[in-house]
């Protein structure tokens, strides 16, 4: 291991800068006008991955953006890491609340600011560094393979398949599936997250009249979708925030009250939470903290509204929609819950006096995933706890629960391996998904030596 | 009038070719980025105007768009016609729903497509042409001033302020304001509007966290201001369509079974209205029917909401937006109408459970008006009903409520004339304030012819 710190220490400049420009392309997977942008990002990978020392890499296309495959064999004796992760990134707008660019990283107090720096190209990009460090020291532990997909942050509606297709069987045989698209409360908390929420998410359209009105022309007299859509939204939701769906709740697991302890191990101060978020208070389900309301209890959130004027505009639309999504917890099937939910909207929509006149249609987006759950005393859980000991530093590690959802990771335990092994290095307040998310230097740095410490700690256990 | 109509009949091309070039100039007063082409659109009526005949033509600046102000004086033994109109438009968007640009005009069946075609642009510069064909006809019959401004479609913030300032009294001194920004239902069915609903218009934010958040990770653990919003709009109306402000019907005029039938002379035929809104029923206010609904009775309209996502995102976000305006009518005061919706609107938000963490605010956009009413037996109305008779044909015209509004109409009353001559030439379905906005070609050309009916008309009442 110390020839590896050694050849991360004296490459770490070249380290950051290969990911600074990886962070430059606007790999934002939602958008049609990236598409040559996603193909420039997994033709960086393609490189980058043989230059780490990789024996085959693949670019392979899919119906949607490609897939990076890639894998270095040492010997068929040793145990195999299979690591998984993506390379797209989630829009960026509004652009204008970024301090420094999305696409142009800049490093301000030991932090990477850019679109993707925490979530998950600097997390997928550390796992190349390892290689690369473990190979030149000649300390490689295991075989290793790659599989870093394009379609993370718009539901990866092809990777399943692809891990499905019995003719990728062998490409994707291993002992352990590696994922580092995770968070840790602060630098010296490392956790490891051993349950995920599930989600599914819909998106809900309103027609009204067949084109936009003037709303003094016809305001008053005809269906407006934006009332349909605010009334049938308002009913999602009582007024203790629970979900009104029938049956929301009905497999929810519930906890006793040991195993709700073991949840509240993370450390949490309220005061300091609500002043990070800038709020007077929190809000959530009763009778629940806030800790459990976001990971072991479902919700549903609505994700956007947009119809009609965003200025002074005597307009009455056309349309109206809404993008709404349920995070779900252990026993809740994603299926069950969305069929629900559209069974719940079609009787509101016949039912809700404000809807009448309007026509309400439902849409899935694809790649829901029901919740995800380890066992505490499996191998990889036990290797993930040795490696942060050895190589991260700050407090022992402590198993949590997290309030997102990596849909993959079912995926991966029925199709690839029961063996999921999560080693993230972002902390919690990078703002992923949001304006200024970031990665820091030390997080990247010290998570490339605890992924080479986790290689040599699943050798060890297995 | 002979030699006035073989004159426009003759110059019948040029009229359309000079009216295409002024839709051609984005005149959009709510938008900055547009502040030349307002300042383009003033100069090319400055021009136009002088080349028409005016005297005296000047482009007066105000901290907002300029005003346009001209005259024409024949004698000072003749009455004096003030002509208003704006020369601004609404904006476009989504300029993905017009079949052809909307500043490009094209002429399609007869009609001319443009953003502005018939508000106001195509019904001001009629008028225009009116005054070019009667001077070259030697047939000027009262002396005209124009007022034309830039900023009705932001809710006219200055015009109003021109016309209290004393040292503009004799700039504005008139017998009538003759204003043509409204339409008909047909263009064999003229019609005089005699009632226009009042306006106020509100923006409400909401805000709860201070960034947008992953709405795995919070989500069902903070306030959603996209859920309160949703809840405090579903608040503003009940379920059988009145609007839940404490005493918004208070001061609403009443009418008699007879004056009810009067407003019903309008032509109107559901089953049309219906099939050109693409809707299988009508709603709204219980006890009246569509045209009453639209015109004597007070509305409350969701003009737009916004916030979060607008594709499938995972986000918790920040902050979110709705613009909502009310039309007014007959007694109704806007600006107390405009304070009890703000009390109603910081009631709900302390009692509201959805509304609980997140902070409400409400802004007033500028520009709110009360209902408009005009005597019957007014002799600008009389000259109007004439002039139609005269010079356009079909039906003779029928008075008619309105339910748009020209909140400049009630200050011209207070401050410049008690005469208002309304006297529009745009049909119901022009799409003003909606993509593919159209105004006739024969409704310009014949606009024109009775414009100078009018003026004729109204010397003879005089």
């Amino acid at each position: 291991m110390k020839a590896i710190e050694k050849y991360v220490e004296a490459h770490k400049d070249r380290f950051i800068a290969e990911l600074l420009a990886f962070l430059r392309i606007p790999s934002i997977s939602a958008n049609k006008e990236h598409v040559p942008d996603m193909k420039k990002a997994a033709l960086f990978l393609e490189e980058a991955l043989l230059k780490a020392g990789c024996d085959k890499v693949d670019v392979l296309p899919t119906a949607g953006h490609p897939l990076v495959y890639a894998e270095k064999q040492v010997s068929p004796d040793l145990p195999t890491i299979l690591v998984y992760g993506h390379y797209d990134v989630q829009p960026s707008d509004p652009d204008s609340l970024w301090k420094t660019p999305p696409f142009e990283p800049t490093i301000r107090n030991g932090n990477i600011y850019a679109r993707g720096a925490c979530d998950d190209k600097g997390q997928v990009y550390l796992h190349i560094k390892a290689l690369e460090a473990m190979v030149a020291a000649d300390a490689l532990a295991c075989n290793v393979k790659f599989l870093i997909e394009g379609e993370e942050e718009i539901g990866s509606p092809h990777v399943t398949s692809f891990m499905k297709d019995s003719a990728n069987a062998d490409l994707l045989a291993c002992d352990v599936v590696l994922v580092s698209d995770m968070s840790m409360p602060a630098m010296d908390q490392p956790v490891i997250p051993i349950s995920l929420r599930g989600v599914v998410m819909i998106k809900i359209s309103i027609e009204g009249p067949n084109r936009d009105l003037h709303s003094g022309v016809y305001g008053g007299g005809v269906a407006n979708p934006l009332h349909a859509l605010v009334s049938l939204l308002a009913m999602l939701r009582d007024d203790h925030n629970r979900v009104t769906i029938p049956d929301f709740y009905r497999d929810v697991k519930t906890y006793t009250d040991e195993e709700r302890a073991f949840f509240n191990q993370k450390p949490f101060d309220l005061a300091s939470y609500q002043k990070d978020l800038g709020i007077a208070e929190v809000v959530g389900e009763q009778g629940y903290n806030t800790l459990e309301r976001t990971s072991i209890r479902p919700t549903l959130e609505i994700n956007g509204v947009w119809g009609g004027a965003t200025m002074p505009k005597t307009v009455l639309p056309s349309k109206a929609y809404a993008i709404v999504s349920m995070r779900l917890v252990a026993n809740q099937d994603h299926e069950m819950i969305v069929e629900r939910c559209e069974a719940y909207i079609e009787t509101l929509a016949a039912r809700l006096p404000a809807l009448k006149g309007t026509q309400v249609r439902v849409e899935r987006v694809p790649g829901g995933s029901d919740a995800f759950a380890l066992p505490t005393d499996a191998k990889a859980i036990q290797a993930v706890r040795q490696a942060f000991q050895k190589a991260w530093g700050g407090k022992p590690p402590i198993l949590v629960g997290e309030g997102g959802s990596i849909p993959l990771l079912t995926s991966f335990q029925q199709h690839v391996s029961k063996e999921i092994a999560p080693l993230g290095f972002g902390l919690d307040d990078d703002n992923i998904h949001s304006p200024n998310e970031k990665f820091g230097v030390q997080n990247y740095l010290k998570g490339i030596q605890t992924v080479c410490a986790f290689h040599h700690a699943y050798l060890n256990r297995c």
